[in-house]
């Protein structure tokens, strides 16, 4: 039995309320994200909830990247699921933590495939840095 | 600080081959499943990637679901992220777990949302049986 995926579950804290209420923002960032990781855009699709909740789904040819952000605790819920060694989802995720302006990050990354999820780490200290 | 989302990760084991390869067929089930745990569709994306693999996301009003199956595997990956107390998410695994006729099913729950990732449970008796 082999890894197939990587899915890395992020929560981005103490965000930007102003950058993650903004739909047309959050799409910006995502689409770099993903293109940052090296992953390859099949499509996306970006919506504002009222008031300002964001909720944005990238189909990459690796799997996906999706963002749910609750502007009114800060707070912003991001996984980013690749198979293959093709992709750098840290780089996106870094990305992501300076251009949403989270002042801390929790991240677990999981295996998925055949074997089951299993825990990796729960934190990854350049990331928190 | 209070619990936002509610996160399954989902590995379905040892299923129909025919039935996770067929991008129509798994499309309808997802959208079932949605149905099933009474989440609000607000927008839906399938696609087929060469030779036979299935990726499909839903967003839904209350956060997102997504499928990845690997055929040669027999094996699915399916996320449900759901927000609010409205949608039964075991409802629509037992559906999925039923109509992939997955024989075997791994799972983790997670807490999303401002306190960080929480694992509630890996496994769900009922779920399993």
């Amino acid at each position: 039995m082999e890894r197939l995926g990587r899915h890395l579950i992020i929560e981005l804290f103490d965000c930007d309320r102003k950058i993650i209420s903004d739909l047309n923002t959050v799409e910006d960032l995502i689409l770099e994200a993903v293109r940052i990781s090296g992953a390859t855009i099949v499509e996306s699709f970006f919506h504002l909830f009222p008031p300002n909740g964001v909720s944005g789904i990238v189909v990459v040819a690796e799997s996906h990247f999706s963002i749910h952000t609750w502007p009114e605790y800060s707070y912003a819920a991001v996984d980013i699921f690749t198979c293959g060694d093709s992709v750098d989802s840290r780089k996106a995720l870094s990305f992501l933590k300076q251009s949403l302006k989270a002042k801390n990050v929790s991240m677990m990354e999981l295996e998925r495939g055949p074997t089951g999820p299993a825990r990796i780490s729960d934190t990854d200290p350049d990331v928190m840095a």
